[in-house]
């Protein structure tokens, strides 16, 4: 059975182009290699309505997993929490697990810098401010926690937006739940490049494999110009192991490889960049 | 009147985590700089089903532009103009236009290396198989051209995913048209970076810097870490220059800078990397 997820990145800053989603791509990468199909990543503003929409939006796919960034830190633009709260039609509270990771935190940082007084400021019981039946995760590197949501049909897990606090939580909590959905499910890839041949005479060489290896997804990718013609050909298969993914590829792979010799193209297994 | 737009990328090579998505961000900054609130990007597989239900969920909230990027090859998973067309529910058939510019491009393409029956193969044809009542886009360094799908409430333009080819159609042909939109609406930003303050402790700064200037957006970046805070704090308006963003900004700026000097922190408007 495949196991789906989408993911929902919160944040002006990508939406005016001033940082890359390098998250959304790390996410899915990591995903992907654990046997999960994304089906959907979106990008929305710092606006409660549109965080809500999104995840409502999400819900009714139906993935079995729906991983929201950023928004969680104590200033007013982090909503993910409000907006989640609000899709779920849930109220938010203060829960008291999640108040004790933070002020765990703090009393901490208070601690080795000799300040006495470690006052819990609105800002910072904000992020121990959840959806009514979810759960705090903790974040081994920051301060702010991350949240569990289940409903009938999909986990929605909430992380933070600092790459290297959202990466520790998914390896320390997302992955080992992934792997438990997916089992034996595995990914496997390989490229092969072309040169001297051009992608609308590869096209029909490509559904050929195809057919031949329905479980095998292939796609070309242009890396000269259509006039100079350099092919990435990108091979994939998701299957467990028991069905050999490995072997599928590589048959796959070879033949394809033939079609295009055969075609007059020459072929390679390793990355020559176009003249 | 703000103008707004979306963005959607269509290719499961954004999904698995293979390539980042650099047009999102390409797309986001230039438009950005013309004026335009780019308020959703969303990614989406090689599935027709996919790419025209995500088309017509943003054809309900009713951008002004909606701007696609990937999908318009000659391979069988490129699906954006068939997704474009159920979208729309409009038939897809040959547009004569496209099939000039694309035929002059092969044409072009078999003079130079000297190759006779330059044939329009049905993968070729493809390229300039439109949704009915569409226009083609000249493509000025690739072969499949772009296209423009109007109705009553969007512009809809559908742009190659090589970058290269995306980037010279947008500056060539989208610029002009987000630009004529936006008229004197223009962007601008700047960033101040704090030391020694908590984001917690800067949360109801940028709360009043913002409320006494209600046109300056503010958001803070963590850098650092929470207990060795490094911060950009980001100041960003989107405005006709005859309000003087320019002088908004500076503005909201030095009050923010004063404020944090308050309460202890050091600012700079050069970034300090945290050590």
């Amino acid at each position: 059975m495949v196991r789906d997820m989408e993911t929902v990145c919160v944040g002006n800053e990508l939406l005016i182009g001033k940082i890359s989603n390098t998250n959304a791509q790390w996410i899915s990468k990591r995903a992907t290699v654990l046997g999960i199909l994304v089906k959907r990543i979106t990008v929305v503003p710092d606006e409660v309505d549109e965080i809500a929409a999104t995840i409502r939006d999400s819900l009714k796919r139906k993935p079995q997993f729906i991983v929201t960034t950023g928004g969680l830190g104590p200033t007013f633009d982090d909503k993910t929490l409000q907006g989640l709260a609000r899709a779920l039609e849930r109220k938010l509270s203060i829960n008291q697990e999640a108040l004790r990771m933070v002020k765990a935190k703090y009393e901490e940082y208070f601690r080795e810098n000799r300040i006495e007084n470690c006052e819990l400021t609105p800002p910072r019981v904000k992020m121990a401010t959840l959806p009514e039946g979810t759960k705090p995760i903790p974040n081994p590197v920051g301060t702010a926690p991350a949240v569990l949501a289940k409903t009938r049909t999909s986990s929605i897990i909430s992380l933070p937006g600092v790459p290297r606090e959202m990466e520790a939580i998914f390896e320390a909590t997302v992955a080992p739940m992934l792997k438990r959905a997916t089992g034996s499910n595995s990914f496997h890839e390989k490229s092969v490049y072309a040169d001297r041949i051009m992608e609308s005479n590869i096209a029909l060489i490509i559904d050929q494999v195809m057919r031949d290896n329905p479980r095998v997804y292939i796609k070309s990718h242009p890396r000269g110009v259509e006039s100079k013609p350099h092919l990435e050909i990108h091979l994939s298969i998701k299957a467990p192991e028991s069905e050999k993914p490995e072997e599928n590829l590589e048959k796959a792979a070879k033949k394809l490889a033939l079609l295009i010799k055969q075609q007059g193209g020459d072929v390679s297994t390793t990355e020559q960049p176009a003249e």
